[in-house]
């Protein structure tokens, strides 16, 4: 902490502090030391859990893929092959679910990213998925290939987040069929923390695993036992998982590597509009999958998610960062504890700009993320519009918050050194700390120092030009991209995955 | 809630949906039904207990107020007389602190809007202190009576507003003396909620002990039995009573009435820079205290105040809803469950305007306040620039942040029809729940309904004008002040008070 610190002010010194880059603390690994918030009572946990047993076994559960229902078929599942429709056992959905490891280590090509799932670690994830981007200059428009290279340097350079959660926006001037592959490429050499492939079907999963293992130099039986990847799917809410999904699912845990398994359940929507249902249905749905994955690959390392929101009923807009959001959140944390799987949620919010109700809806997801104990906060950075959006300026508040959030984890130490009796001494009635020994040793490290807060008086404030934390932001992601640096990577591994993508896109263009 | 909904919707369509009202939740007593979140563990709390004894025997603190000097020396404390510094002997204060109540109930001149202190109740009491006020169309302002008016106007529109604070704005236009008297009046005809008598001086507490007596026609033997106000004092940390706040503080135990005892302790400035021992320090004030007046007025309901929070070491400003205020929150809570005494917190933040920063560290003290069990929640709206200004705008987003809080701790009913089994069976695989007869009867009060937060899509936003939350805090500041309608009054009581007004007046004034 004291050495960057240090540094960025050795930084700020070295170019007349004209950098405009922000005071961060580093990258570290965080554990919540905090209880979490239960919602739920355990007699309603078991409640849940057995109702969610009932709709696998009773109702069950759409599985639209061939491949899959050959295999429940031969784990004894009863099979509706015409309308491609499980049944579950719920005594062999739970034997699967058993065999899943409750926690493990994502190691990417720099060691010192390495981030662990389970247990009370937490991960910040930046935002995944975005047809669009925004910031203040450019305004909304759909996502490039640039505004893409951009948002990954700024997740890079952030250091408040751990890994980066999926792709941050969408590249749409690049072919939809090849446009993995430039991502992946971009993933591996603007930034070192762990990254996501799409997992939309097998083949863009094997894409991303083979060239991972070139970026490190390691083989496919080598990277299994030391995943470096982390993938995410969602079920098609209610009660059905597409083609693609299950492909790309069963080529991520069949290499070893994680995956998020995630029911959309937008309570009123695609589920029940109580919570209780919402979140018996989340649970059957994040079961059926994470039972036949580890059917197939047994002990593949998984993550139970959690999306259960709401909807506004009188337009049918999705809401997040509600108080049904908060609380299904800590309800969902409190499930995947059930069955001792690390489990994700999100940092959301529906709001159109980055204003208050993007920082309170924010908060409302992050405290429940947080309180929750979810081991990965996905979309932790960027979210806009219900993620329609991913917002420049948003990515730095976000970040704010975040870093807030890690301090807010740090235990607070009490002994005879630290309750100051000396100082209280020193000063007495009346006095003021500022010149104290107690304080002159302690205030570089003592507080939290923000990014974007601004605490000056507002005649100061007002001078500067009366700018909102969102304009800071701004000013702060310009900062951050102007001094953006890739991190070191051999030119030769750079070299052969160049040729890898090549050789892939002809293959593609061949097959269409 | 439904009720309050309907009509409130009744009202809308009466006025052709013209009102620009927003749709509320109602005025209701709220618990938290969740556990506490510990920041210290039970040694942690102990430490800081035996520490805060040993800073009142060792270090002592001033009580500037000969009449509380006699007191304490008749009690056998050691008093110096001439520093006006007093030193406490640590289980007479400990015997003192027992004699307070751990719950009370506060019955202001509306019955239902009684409010408990203690146990798991939360109560969100609105700004109190600032100077001056500000709103989009008036800017930043000093206060006037006007201003005051309109504030207590929408503390008593706002029904997540369980009851007043303090005063929300200085009234510059009045004269100092005099006053407190106007402002008394307007509390009571203008709000039925509980409010805050100024504690500076014994004088002002016994006008608005005396005027609340005549608003509703007791006498002060019964208010004693029935408390009605409540109020607030501060020490001058570090460890120094002035005699305004004693003299205040003394009328207020002697009459009954509930007393909150806020240390100020800014770690850095006014107690050291570790949060261990700010707490320490935050804790002694409080104790000495509240074993004075327990002293002088055996088992007064009094409330244990925290407001720990760090400076910015670079200007020395103030900062709220950082990091550090978080977690001293939380452990303030856990201070005064050692003690058995109601607790009391805010809702504060540092920003100079509505924006975001003012969003995230509202929240960081509101998610504190709520899950370090705060009974009474203190500047819960309105509050800007670290309480130097009440702002209107932000007086409705805090509304907005209140009714989600306030929702959030609603348990969540988990039982054979809110799990909706048939929902998912009617609805089936891929389908979607708008239409399910579950949903229908139920999606009227199922979700929260927001005031502010704008979940439309961006282009129907972006039609309507593209406002920010802040913009539609104020649309809504103004339909409120519109269509406010004062609680009924006996006017023969009003005549009443107006008298005691003009004879205080005429005696003040012969006074000077």
């Amino acid at each position: 902490m004291t050495a960057t610190r240090l540094s960025s002010r050795r930084a700020e010194r070295r170019s007349g502090g004209n950098t405009g880059l922000p005071t961060q603390l580093p990258w570290r690994s965080l554990v919540n030391p905090y209880r979490p918030i239960e919602v739920l009572s355990a007699d309603q946990v078991e409640f849940i859990h057995e109702s969610s047993l009932d709709v696998l076994e009773n109702l069950g559960v759409d599985f639209w893929s061939a491949e899959s229902l050959d295999r429940l078929a031969k784990a004894g599942m009863k099979v509706d092959r015409a309308n491609q429709h499980v049944h579950f056992d719920r005594h062999w959905v739970l034997e699967q679910v058993a065999k899943a490891p409750s926690e493990f280590v994502i190691t990417p090509r720099n060691p010192e990213r390495a981030v662990t799932m389970g247990g009370n670690h937490i991960n910040f994830g930046g935002v995944g998925g975005p047809p669009n981007c925004s910031d203040l200059d450019g305004g909304r428009r759909p996502g490039t290939f640039k505004d893409f290279r951009e948002l990954v340097k700024l997740e890079q350079s952030i250091n408040a987040l751990h890994l980066i959660g999926g792709t941050p926006v969408a590249s749409i001037d690049l072919a939809p069929e090849i446009r993995h592959l430039d991502v992946y490429l971009s993933f591996i050499t603007l930034t070192d923390k762990v990254w996501s492939p799409s997992a939309i079907g097998g083949e863009r999963i094997n894409d991303g695993i083979d060239m991972m293992c070139i970026a490190a130099g390691v083989d496919r039986a080598t990277m299994a036992k030391k995943p470096m990847l982390i993938g995410n799917i969602n079920t098609n809410s209610p009660l059905r998982v597409d083609g693609a999904m299950l492909d790309g699912a069963t080529a991520m845990v069949e290499a070893r590597q994680p995956l998020i398994v995630t029911p959309f359940t937008l309570a009123g929507a695609m589920s029940p509009v109580s919570l209780a249902g919402a979140l018996t249905q989340q649970n059957a749905e994040a079961l059926s999958v994470i039972a036949y994955l580890q059917y197939i690959a047994p002990g593949a390392p998984v993550v139970y998610g959690g999306f259960t929101s709401n909807v506004d009923m009188k337009s049918g807009a999705p809401a997040f960062g509600t108080p049904e959001y908060s609380r299904a959140t800590l309800a969902g944390g409190q499930m995947a504890r059930r069955y001792k799987l690390p489990y994700r949620s999100s940092n959301t919010n529906a709001s159109n700009m980055v204003d208050a109700q993007a920082a309170y809806e924010s908060q409302m997801s992050l405290w429940a993320a947080v309180m929750g104990h979810a081991n990965m906060v996905y979309h932790a950075t960027g979210w806009l519009e219900g993620g329609l959006v991913a917002s420049y300026e948003k990515m730095v508040v976000d970040a704010e918050m975040l870093q807030m959030m890690a301090e807010f984890l740090q235990p607070i130490k009490v002994d005879r050194e630290s309750v100051a009796m000396d100082a209280m001494a020193e000063v007495g009635p009346g006095g003021h700390f500022f010149g104290a020994a107690h304080t002159m040793a302690r205030y570089e490290t003592a507080f939290y120092r923000p990014m974007i807060s601004d605490w000056r008086n507002f005649q100061s404030w007002q001078e500067a030009g009366s700018r909102s934390a969102t304009d800071r932001a701004h000013t702060i992601h310009k900062a951050l991209l102007a001094n953006y640096q890739p991190p070191p990577l051999d030119p030769a591994r750079v070299e052969a995955l160049e040729a890898f993508v090549a050789r892939r896109k002809g293959e593609i263009a061949k097959a269409a």
